[in-house]
C-alpha cells in the first residue's frame, strides 16, 4: 500500500502533457464553459422557475457543471486565472444561496419536479451530489476557500440522514454510482469518518437491498445483480461500473477490506483480460452503454465511452497504490493514451462520447444505429467534455505514490514535485531522466511498461511485478531510463472474432490506426506485409503492405490479387481530425491463416 | 422473346424437386393451413365484427391466405386432393358471399376500419387485391372453376374505376407493389386488355404522381423516387422492388416497351452485379427491409428476406423469356437453391423471414437487433410461409420457354411436358438426360449454368450468351448433358468489405456453409487451406483447413498459431436444422493477403 502523490504536489512542466494541459486550459475549458452558458447550464443554478427556449434543466446538468468546476479548481491550484475564478465564485455563491435549508441541492428536482425528490434511483440525484462534492473538495484543496465545501458537507449530512439514518428515500442505492467515491474523498479532505461510513454503506447496500428495483428490469445495468464482494465480472453500464469499482478500491484501501480487494482484483482482471478494447476503451454496446460478455469487442459498433476510459484509468490508479503491480498502471496508460485522448479533438473543443475502433461512413446510409464519425461541440448528454477537462487537469495524480521506503513512478511525463524532477517526451519517445532529491536510503520503483520489451536504466535495479526497484544512494540522485519503443504488431485473442486475421499497430503505449484520408478508401482491402518494417515516428508510421485489387464481378472464382502498397498509420487518438473518413485500428495481416 | 411454358404443362416427376414438392404438399401446406386457422386468418373471411382472442384481422391477412390458395390451386392442378379442395371452396364461397356489391373485397377495411378504405397507400389494400387476383387466376387455370375469378374480375373493375377513371382514392399507386403483375396475369387469363392497361397505368404513375406521399418520408422505400423508366438502381423495400420489376418486365414483354426493358436490364444488372448476396438473397438491412447501396452486403445483419429471393427469381424468370441470356436464369437459380430454399426447415413446417449469411448466437446477448437464428412456425407478419408454398408448387414455370423455332431449357429438374422428358438428380449432380419428342427441325437451347466451367453434351451445339443451341434432328431425339460439378471457391468483390480475406464454397448452384455443430464454435478462427481439395458430395463437403489456437492473453505480440483441422460444409439452405449454433457462409482463406 502506498499513498498517491496528489496532483497538488505535482507540476507538469512541459512535454506531451504540458501541451495537453495548456490546450485544456486555453481551449477546452473556455469552450465547455461557453457551451454550458449557451445551453443554460450555468444559468440553471439561478433556480428560475421559467427557463429560456424551453430547455428545462436536465437531471444531470448539475454534474456537467460540477465536473467543469472540478477542472477549474485543479487549474486554479496551479496558476491564477481571474476569469475562471470569477465563474467559480459566481457558481459557488449561487449554490450557497439556492441550497435548501435541510442541505438538499439539486436543480432539476427543485425547479422542475420538486415532488419527485429521492423517488427514482435512476434519476441521478446522488450522482449529481457526488460530482458536486468532488468539485467542492477540489476547490477547497486548491484554494483553501471552504464556502462550497461547507455547502456540500451540509448536503452530505442530509444524504446521510435520508439514506442511512431514516432510510426514507424510495431507494437504497443510486442508479448511477459516483457518490460513493466522492464520500471517500470527502472523508480524506475533512477527516470526518462519517463520510467514509456513508460511502461504505452505499457500496455494501448495492445488490443487497430489496428496495432497489433493477433499472430497466436488468439488475446488471447498475451493478445490482450481486452484492459487490461477489461480483467477479464487469457488468452493465460501463461508466457506472467503473465509478463503483473506484469506490470499492478506495474502501478496500481505507478499511483494509480483503473481500473488497479480492473483488476489485477479479473485476480488474475480467476487464483487462476479457472485456477491454486494445485502446483501453470499455463498453461493447450502445444498448445500456454496457459491458456484454467475454471477448465481445466489436470495432464498428464499439461504445467505448470517453468517460468509461477515464473511469478505468481512475480505477487502475487506485489499484496501483494498493499493490505494486504494473498491470494496473499499464491498463491506465492504455486507456489514457488511446480511449481517453481520442475523446477530444486536436483543437480541444469537440468531443466524442463513443469511440469506435473502426469507421466506414458509408454504412451509416443503412440507417442502422452506429457511433457518430465526427466529434461534436454539443451533447445533450454532455458528461464527457467536462470529464475530459477535469481528467486532463488532474493528470498529475497518476504519476507517483510513496510509502515509508519507496517512491513509485507509475507514469512518465515531464513533471516535478518537491523531490522529483522528471524530464521526458514520453510517449513520443522512451527516454526519461529522473532526479531524486532528499531521498537517500530509499528506493525508487520505476514502472517498466508492459509494452516494453527492452529497456535500460543507468542504475542497477531489481524487477518485481513490473517495477524496477532502484536503491537511491544519495540526496541528489539522477538516473536515466530508456524504454526502447519500436513499433509493434499486436494480435487479439482469437475469441475476439472481429479481429481475427488482423493486427493492431502500437508504438509504446499508443495505438495507431489507418484512415482513408491517408490510405484511400476501403481500408479492409489493405493488409500489413508479413515482415513489415515500420518507418517514421510518433506522429506517423509507415510500412509495407498490400491492397486487394478490385475484381470486375461481384462473385468470382479467382481470389483478388494483392498489389504492394505503403500503409500509413497515425495515432488512434488523433483519428477524425481531418474530415469524415474511414478509420480502422485492426488491419488485416499477411500470413495469419 | 419466347413464351414461358406454364407449370400446368410441366410435371415434376421425381428427383430433387419431386421431394420438395411432396414435402410442400404433405407438410408445408397443412402446417400453414393449420397455423392460419389457429390464428383466425381463415375465419376472418367470415367478416365477423367480433374476433376471437382480440386478434383483429391484420391489413395483409387476405394476402397470406391468398398465397396459400394460389399454392393450393397449383397442387390441385396436378392431383386431386379433396381436403385441399374443400378448404378452397369454403374460402371461395366466403369471398363470393362477402364481396361488396361494388366489387370491393378486403377483410380489414371492411370489418376493422371501413372508413379508412383507399386512404393510405401503405396499408396493403391493392397488395391484397393483387394476391387474391393471382390466386383466382391460378384456381381458374387449374380447375376451370370461375367463381373466384369472376369475383376478382369484378374487384378489378372496381379498382379500375376508383384508381384510373375516377381517381378518387387518396393515392395513385400502391405502397406495396403486387397488383401490377397480378393485372398482367389477369389479362393473360381473360384476354381482356383493360387489365393490362390498368397494370400499365399503375406502373407508369409510380414516381410520377404528386398524390403519392413518400412512405416514412422516403420515396425510395416504395420505389417512388423516380419514374420507373429512369430507375437504374434497386432501391427501397426489396420485396416491393422485386414485384415492381416483375410487372415492368411483364409490361416490357407484352407492350414491346423498349424503355421499360432497358430499365429492367439496368435494375437486374445493378442487383446481380452490386447488391445481391452470394445466396441470391437481396435486402441488406432490416431498416425498411431494404436495399442499401452498392457492395453493402453484411452477413450477420443481412435481411435477405425469403420473399425477396422469390421475387428475384420471378423477375429473372420473366427476363429469361424476354431475351435468351443465361445470366437471368443463373440469378434465378442462385436465389432458388440458396436464399429461397433456406427459408423453410428440413421438415417443411418452419420458416425464416430473414436469412443471414452468418450467425453468432452469442452476440444476441448484446441486445442489439439481429436476425433470428431458428426458423419459426408462427409469424405475425406471415408473408413468407405461403409464398414458399406457392413458389414450390409452381416451380414448373421456371423450366422451359419456347418460340417458333426453339425450345429453351432454363433449369434442370426431373420433369416432363408433352414434348420433353428430362431426367436428372440436379442439383445433387450435373448429369441431365433429355428426350425431345415431336420437335424435328427445331432447336433446343440448353442453359449452361454460369457456375459450370466444363460440360459435355452428346449432341453438337453452338454456344450463345450462355445457351447451347442444338439442332433437333428427329421427332424422338435424346441427348445427354453433363455439367461437371467440382466444389469451387468463390470470392466477393473487395468492396464487399465484410467478405475480404474470405471465400465461399459452392458446388454447382448450391452455396455451402459451416456450422459450429460440425466444426466447433468460433467459426471465424477457421480458414480454408490455400490448396484445399474437397471431398464428399452434395450433402456434406470436407476440406483441409486450419483453426487459430487460442492465445492466453487478450492482446499479445505473437500472432496466433494455426493448427490443421478438417472443415465440414453443408448446403447453406440446410443451416439451422440441428439446433441453434454458429453459421458462416464466408470462411477465411489462407493466402489472401
Amino acid at each position: 500500500m502506498s499513498d498517491p502523490v496528489s496532483y497538488r504536489d505535482v507540476t507538469v512542466t512541459g512535454g506531451f502533457w504540458g501541451e495537453l494541459q495548456a490546450r485544456n486550459r486555453e481551449a477546452t475549458m473556455p469552450a465547455v464553459e461557453a457551451r454550458f452558458r449557451e445551453t443554460g447550464r450555468f444559468d440553471a443554478f439561478r433556480f428560475r422557475r421559467t427557463w429560456q427556449g424551453g430547455k428545462r434543466p436536465h437531471i444531470f446538468w448539475d454534474s456537467d457543471v460540477a465536473k467543469w468546476m472540478e477542472a477549474a479548481a485543479y487549474i486554479l491550484q496551479k496558476q491564477s486565472n481571474p476569469r475562471l475564478e470569477q465563474s467559480m465564485e459566481e457558481l459557488v455563491a449561487l449554490i450557497e444561496k439556492k441550497q435548501r435549508k435541510n442541505g438538499y441541492f439539486n436543480i432539476h428536482f427543485t425547479v422542475v419536479r420538486p415532488l419527485m425528490r429521492w423517488k427514482n434511483r435512476d434519476w441521478h440525484e446522488l450522482y449529481c451530489a457526488g460530482h458536486l462534492i468532488e468539485a467542492a473538495v477540489a476547490y477547497y484543496e486548491a484554494t483553501g476557500r471552504d464556502r462550497f465545501l461547507r455547502c456540500m458537507v451540509k448536503y452530505a449530512a442530509y444524504i446521510e440522514r435520508v439514506f442511512m439514518i431514516e432510510q426514507s428515500a424510495a431507494f437504497a442505492t443510486p442508479g448511477h454510482e459516483e457518490i460513493e467515491l466522492a464520500l471517500v474523498r470527502l472523508w480524506r479532505c475533512t477527516g470526518q469518518a462519517r463520510w467514509l461510513a456513508l460511502g461504505e454503506f452505499f457500496v455494501n447496500q448495492r445488490g443487497n437491498n430489496g428496495k432497489d428495483k433493477p433499472i430497466g428490469g436488468e439488475a446488471r445495468y447498475a451493478q445490482d445483480h450481486l452484492p459487490v464482494r461477489e461480483q467477479a465480472t464487469a457488468e452493465g453500464h460501463a461508466v457506472r461500473a467503473m465509478y463503483l469499482y473506484c469506490a470499492m478500491a478506495d474502501l478496500a484501501a481505507e478499511l483494509n477490506d480483503e473481500g473488497l480487494l479480492q473483488a476489485c482484483r477479479a473485476l480488474f482482471g475480467n476487464i483487462t483480460e476479457k472485456r477491454m478494447y486494445v485502446t483501453g476503451g470499455v463498453g461493447s454496446t450502445y444498448r445500456g452503454e454496457a459491458f456484454t460478455f467475454d471477448y465481445d469487442l466489436p470495432g464498428e459498433t464499439a461504445y467505448s465511452e470517453t468517460c468509461a476510459a477515464i473511469g478505468l484509468a481512475l480505477f487502475a490508479r487506485r489499484m496501483s497504490a494498493i499493490e505494486p503491480d504494473s498491470r494496473y498502471a499499464d491498463a491506465a496508460e492504455r486507456a489514457i493514451y488511446n480511449g481517453f485522448l481520442a475523446g477530444v479533438s486536436e483543437d480541444g473543443t469537440a468531443f466524442f462520447y463513443e469511440n469506435p475502433l473502426e469507421i466506414h461512413p458509408e454504412i451509416r446510409r443503412r440507417g442502422e444505429r452506429l457511433p457518430i464519425t465526427q466529434r461534436q461541440r454539443v451533447f445533450s448528454c454532455s458528461c464527457c467534455p467536462p470529464n475530459v477537462a477535469r481528467f486532463m487537469a488532474s493528470f498529475g495524480d497518476f504519476l507517483f505514490s510513496r510509502d515509508g521506503s519507496t517512491v513509485f513512478v507509475h507514469h512518465y511525463a515531464h513533471a516535478r514535485t518537491a523531490h522529483i524532477e522528471m524530464e521526458t517526451q514520453y510517449p513520443r519517445e522512451g527516454r526519461v531522466s529522473l532526479r531524486l532529491l532528499g531521498m537517500a536510503g530509499r528506493r525508487a520503483a520505476l514502472r517498466i511498461p508492459g509494452w516494453c520489451v527492452n529497456f535500460s536504466c543507468s542504475a542497477p535495479g531489481e524487477l518485481d511485478r513490473g517495477y524496477l526497484y532502484v536503491d537511491i544512494p544519495g540526496d541528489d540522485f539522477s538516473l536515466d531510463l530508456n524504454f526502447e519503443m519500436p513499433t509493434q504488431l499486436i494480435y487479439a485473442h482469437p475469441r475476439v472474432y472481429g479481429n481475427i486475421g488482423r493486427a493492431a499497430v502500437m508504438r509504446g503505449p499508443v495505438v495507431y490506426c489507418v484512415e482513408s484520408v491517408d490510405n484511400g478508401d476501403n481500408l479492409r482491402a489493405l493488409s500489413i506485409a508479413a515482415k513489415a518494417e515500420f518507418t517514421g515516428g510518433f506522429d506517423a508510421l509507415e510500412c509495407d503492405g498490400y491492397r486487394l485489387e478490385e475484381s470486375s464481378g461481384l462473385y468470382v472464382g479467382i481470389a483478388p490479387k494483392a498489389m504492394p502498397e505503403r500503409l500509413k498509420f497515425i495515432p488512434y487518438y488523433r483519428f477524425a481530425n481531418r474530415g469524415e473518413c474511414e478509420m480502422a485500428v485492426w488491419v488485416r495481416k499477411e500470413s495469419i491463416i
